[in-house]
């Protein structure tokens, strides 16, 4: 029987990088203890507090059909949020709630593209974009960022790009790079944005990991709030992974029809996790401070670390719970470095070229496992890296 | 700013039927007692034995990301359950978990159809099934079912459609007429689709409520087993409608591509809901028929107080928690009855012609209020119609 191009299509076949990932996996299953610094889960678990809100919505009885755009409740305490972090008036109107910050992203592309029309993202990713836009039918374009520029996009790539394009896909603070976008990154952004007619899909869902630098939401910047889709979650600030709930927000009239389109696609989020999500965020910058605080720690540990030798240069890591690490001295590529050091040290990594093409010679180190833990596996990780040079 | 066609053309615009059930939820809002028979949504909520499991999942730490596919005990269990009842051998990779069957049916049509593939579907429709299509960027095509053959669809009017077709979507036990298809209907629906190479993608999710005959699942159907995508969800079966999960069924080769799908539309479900579904489908057919048995409770005082009168009849109704009842004789649309007995009674149903045009002169009641409030509003009902007849 016949599939249809769009699924057929999705993935590209090949090595995608991931083999690391999935070898440390089948290790850890087979009884091998590794430490995992591969994916972007936290290595604390959702609140207490805030499964107990979630159990007490859903015994008062909270368990029939939600109202598909999102509970008033949420999408209030959303709006205000953003607004206040922003400037921005936004109102409940302005807001969708999603079953997590994936579904967001799908959501917003197909509500902007059509079959054919080119959808650009940056290069290095995260894993699941491409695969998104062409979800969406679109045609993914990169605009490659070069580590000599620190990840950051450029006018001159990303103007050349943007003839014909449609849309552009970022995000910042930066998942694998764990960079934040600067005030004249985000500025060329804009302009590109309003002299393409591009809309811009706004990936913000480390807003609350900034470790250096600020936030700037492009939604703010003159001309961008009737072209810029942002995308939130839960999963990165409040440790809620798991209980996949996100959020677009947007112009009123996109809105509305992405509504309609979640009508079709989820019917809904179900609503004691609503209520949970929006106890979690009532909590104030507290919680989400003492979420991000492991990653600022360990942060600095490895900065310290890195510090003490010359082999691996860090690319600054100014947000996110990553750091990108060139290993281009090693004379090997992030694949090759990241399997030896699994093989000899049990120690797993994601290879830069996981994410695209301009972090290969990279590796990235997700900060989520605890303090001792990464401050033994980050020292292995550099010895291991100034071995390599020495027997070369 | 452009909108994509897909998204501009969910939704056809105009009436479509829904202006009942708005005006009843104003009425309410308002604080004017209705008495809603309008959508499939239980008189109970989810057991409080299903929540605890929930909650003791959540609080064991499963609220990190949950594997896409689903955890492994659920789709064991769902396969087992689906090989009992089918007699089809069925493995955890026949399965995928959705959140919810809503998205178990989009993503279904994602994965056979390509933009301008014609993709069939019965008239009477529930409600999302033209836009799901749409949402694929399918060409939808109906296939006529007339209440004269009590909304079972006919080999003549399948076979005019299949010429051409890509896939057709059936949901027996029928919602919105509370048909059972018979043997003879599901062979020719095999027939159909093994002599025009085409995927039925088979909604079944009112596979529990089932008064009268049998359910046929038509993956058992000769040559169906690898052409067949099974639509299943906890909502209809368990009372968890707001818990947001379903799956799909289907040969191993696209469920595996429709689960890379998942990681780019939304990248999986809840752990902690999974291991609520897995405890209650865990629990055997007790619940399932204690969450069915009020349905099948109203279903015969609405019979009872039926043949008391000879104004209204009602579509033979063995399944699902509607009844479809002919009001032709009443000389008034399904619309006009429906918004009549709302503003005279206070009571609301939804007119046959939110289901597309094979329904015109009917009107669906939803047995979902206390069987007391169901008997006193199906009487009023009916009292409504024969007054219509009166005095026309």
């Amino acid at each position: 029987m016949k599939k249809s191009t769009r699924i057929t299509s999705l993935t590209k076949g090949g090595s995608d990088g991931w083999e690391v990932f999935y070898r440390a996996r089948q290790m850890i299953k087979s009884g091998t203890p590794v430490i995992e610094l591969t994916i972007g889960e936290h290595d604390i678990r959702t609140h207490g507090d805030i499964l107990n809100a979630m159990q007490i919505s859903a015994e008062k009885g909270h368990t029939g059909y939600a109202a598909v755009p999102g509970t008033d409740a949420l999408r209030n305490t959303i709006a205000k949020r953003i607004q206040k972090r922003t400037g921005v008036p936004t109102t409940t109107n302005n807001i969708v709630i999603t079953p997590g910050g994936q579904s967001a992203l799908f959501s917003a592309h197909l509500a902007v593209l059509d079959p054919g029309d080119v959808a650009l993202y940056c290069d290095p990713y995260y894993a699941t974009y491409p695969g998104t836009l062409r979800s969406a039918g679109a045609k993914g374009k990169v605009v490659i960022c070069y580590s000599e520029n620190n990840f950051q996009p450029q006018l001159s790539e990303l103007s050349l790009a943007a003839n014909g394009a449609t849309s552009l896909l970022i995000n910042s603070p930066n998942n694998p790079t764990g960079v934040v976008y600067n005030q004249t990154t985000l500025e060329n952004i804009a302009n590109v944005c309003t002299t393409n007619d591009l809309w811009l899909i706004s990936d913000e869902v480390y807003d609350t990991q900034v470790w250096e630098g600020t936030h700037i939401s492009p939604r703010s910047l003159p001309g961008m709030k009737d072209r810029t889709l942002t995308i939130g979650s839960m999963s990165k600030s409040h440790a809620m992974t798991g209980s996949r709930i996100g959020w677009i927000c947007g112009p009123e009239d996109i809105i509305s029809s992405i509504i309609d389109l979640s009508t079709h696609t989820t019917y809904g989020v179900p609503e004691f996790i609503q209520y949970a999500a929006n106890f979690a965020l009532n909590q104030g910058d507290k919680l989400e401070i003492e979420v991000s605080a492991p990653f600022a720690r360990r942060r600095k540990i490895a900065i310290e670390l890195l510090e003490q030798q010359s082999v691996v240069r860090a690319v600054p890591c100014s947000g996110a719970m990553y750091m990108m690490l060139n290993i281009r001295a090693t004379g090997l590529s992030g694949q090759e470095f990241a399997s030896a050091l699994l093989a000899a040290k049990n120690i797993a990594v994601m290879p830069g070229e996981s994410f695209g093409t301009a972090a290969a010679g990279h590796i990235r180190v997700a900060m989520t496992v605890s303090d001792s833990h990464f401050r033994q596996a980050f020292r292995v990780l550099l010895n291991f890296a100034s071995v390599q040079v020495v027997t070369k």
